[in-house]
């Protein structure tokens, strides 16, 4: 995967201005964050500043500048962002997930659990239960656990340490990130003599194609039938969604937004970060709800929407800024009433 | 558990109107929710248009109707909400938790550990570390780590890879759903020459008899004593609970909801979702945070609560619409400034 | 561990006043929290109501005083505070952790790990992967997965169900709580066709030397480069920190706050708890943000904000108390215009 300065001249068809040719390079990175180990580039006048403090191993500039940060390698390229992007290539492609398929021996799986040995990868430390079906080209990762009768289709990807509780559905070509739970119980209780007493949930959570679902994020089962988490819909991390949430296709759920009971997200809403929806609520169609929108009635689609509750992006930026002139409001209102007074 | 159409209509006292008798029905769900393998029921005519357009794969209707969606199955009973009851408690029982003694031989469970084999469930995967004690009845899901010298009481459900730190003490009955950590480190440091120096951590979690715990919620230590979670309370998924805070009982803590050091909460409180408690706060008894809440000082019990600084509910809700209204309060006060300056 | 009364008396050069000599007192705690097998003080006068409904097992009292709560054992002590301090320095030392190397048997590490058996401890059930590094003195928690290629210095604590991704680097005397998650991919799409398509992010987390990490924590993965956590920064619980954010040196960031994308966090920032920054925002050296901020743009350091957006804090505290002067405001807005109206 590291290449060498003078490997990486040649791969960029680059020349070297500056640097021993056996330093080392490891990765890429932008100017202002790319370490010794890491290759940049120079791509534009207005990058200067960011060059000339640069602390990256290499760095790509245009054909004729020789001047730079003492601690840089140079390569000099006819297009200095072309070149880069050569490089970007090898380093992907060198830190591409590699499928093997293999059951580690220190995975641990049932016996009645359905799957192809040949075509699967089980990671160590892994736990696959009673009546569990994987299908082939899917990865489990080490130390994650896919509970009974849970069904995983094709070409999934989970990492480690997640959590499959029983009987839920997971599509083709799913990811989940490390610390994922799926089918954790909805939070239903019924009163009885001052006690809140356990409301069984015995539904399951389907995850349908092309879903991503970030790192420890929770989907609660359903009480009965699923929650659903439709096609192609992506989850950051640390994402709270309730029982019975039906969230459409193509989503986009961004980290730490809570979703209550029962919600309807229809195909291709935003949620940005920090957004709350309450229970039982609908929002339509390609709705975008900014960061921290609190949603707490069926809202329309096609929108953008903010505050608490939410309402039109736009009011809700004017209505900030009204607050913060209520200082002078208010001394607007006391100048009135002297005058008022005085007359 | 899978039922056929003709068994389905058997076990309901219902007649096949429509549908082949060997369909199966694997579970069921609302009108709306539910998919071609479950079984959904019209109960009342204001549901007429979810059951047209219902993709449930067998409905429950009121003898009489013969219409309905093409691809549903019928099944005509008397009183189509009784008889969908009797299918719903056929499903409960037939995914309700076996509980069946035995330790997996993919578990580790250090010798040192006091529990009884033969009555307790130990799944694969899960690590019972030096001096633990488990109460008979109880079950450790696969992956899930107690920690040395942890006690854990009877009848206790922990789902999969949830983390117990050493000497925490857990009731009967408690249940902990996955990725939940119980006993981490309180957030404590000292600044010591520009540096901020860990402060020991050495008390305890306490969580009492009837708890239930959501999926990756976290329960700090407390830095001397214990930080307590009362009889019977119920938390949600994604909660933080810091440390030397003290629950009463009986209370709900929904999801995504913050509590800062030594809170006092009383029995019986409710905090909805996404609420925040500032550090050594108390909340009287049964007080209510509405979702979002911001808890700032001591704060009575019996009431309802909203805002940040919380007050009274019913205040924070005229609050947010006198925001609203400000854009015209704005042009009010310009017109009276116009008269005034016109006189 | 624990100590019987007469063994207490004599640690702390005081004297039995009340209680049988053979009482186990395992731990310590303040009045209103210890239970039956702490121990607690009375150091101050203020504090009586607590001594007198302290539920402690025993009270260091000053010398003369011989009245207190009937289940509490009490010690007599010149000074309670200091003999106290004591007795937290025998519990502190008590529950210490040991750092005892070794590899359990049911520990999986990679052939092609590089460590020094002798010297780490790795726990049961951890899976250390091809490639990865432990620096001597360092301790892998039950159950914690340590990804391929990962680098760990020396001295570092991880404790259980922890997930480290590929490639990332871990520094000295770095401690991660359970369930923590480092280096899960960014969140970052492009959407093709209607489709949002996944962007490799094929950067790397750096968490510096003297980190700590609050349990299930999500750091991201860089898209390119890396994300960092600066030295000495602690992260508490349950805080998302996105892909290539870069966080100073000695910075504290409490529970549930979200930091976005390519943030910039200079050195001694506090973030407390439920804070949201938005991306690519530069927050300067030693700026405080308190609970709840939500911050929208770049702001200096060495000021304290609030609000969302952030502002000055004491302008926030400001603006909350107008807007809670509203209905007055627009009681006297009313007046004016009734006035304006009969002239």
């Amino acid at each position: 995967m590291a290449l060498t300065l003078s490997e990486l001249a040649r791969l960029v068809d680059g020349d070297i201005v500056r640097g021993g040719p056996d330093l080392l390079i490891e990765g890429i990175g932008a100017l202002d964050e790319a370490g010794g180990s890491e290759l940049s580039f120079l791509g534009n006048e207005k990058y200067r500043n960011q060059y000339l403090a640069t602390r990256a191993g290499a760095v790509i500039v245009p054909r004729g500048v020789t001047e730079g940060p003492e601690t840089s390698a140079l390569i000099a390229a006819d297009n200095p962002s072309f070149a880069f992007g050569l490089a970007v290539k090898h380093f992907v492609a060198a830190t591409a997930r590699v499928f093997t398929p293999g059951i580690h021996p220190r995975a641990c799986v049932d016996e009645s659990a359905k799957l192809d040995p040949a075509k699967v990868r089980i990671h160590a430390g892994a736990v696959v239960m009673a009546g569990a079906e994987i299908g082939d080209g899917s990865e489990i990762g080490p130390n994650t656990v896919v509970g009974e009768h849970v069904k995983i289709g094709r070409d999934c990807l989970f990492y480690a340490n997640v959590s499959i509780r029983e009987r839920c559905l997971i599509g083709d070509r799913v990811i989940l990130q490390p610390g994922a739970v799926i089918g954790s119980d909805g939070y239903g209780y019924e009163v009885i003599e001052g006690r809140h007493v356990k409301v069984d949930q015995v539904g399951i959570v389907e995850v349908q194609d092309d879903v991503e679902i970030g790192a420890n994020t929770t989907v609660d089962r359903a009480r009965f039938g699923r929650t659903v988490i439709g096609q192609g819909t992506k989850v950051d991390n640390l994402v709270q969604i309730a029982h019975n949430v039906q969230i459409g296709r193509h989503c986009l759920v961004v980290s730490q937004t809570g979703i209550a009971g029962s919600v309807k997200l229809a195909d291709y809403v935003v949620a940005a970060a920090q957004v709350g929806i309450a229970g039982h609520v609908k929002v339509g169609a390609k709705a975008i709800l900014s960061a921290r929108t609190g949603v707490t009635k069926d809202i329309e689609g096609g929108k953008t929407y903010g505050g608490n509750p939410a309402h039109d992006y736009m009011e809700e930026q004017r209505s900030r800024a009204h607050v913060r002139q209520l200082p002078k409001l208010i001394e607007r209102v006391k100048a009135l009433e002297k005058k008022a007074s005085e007359e």
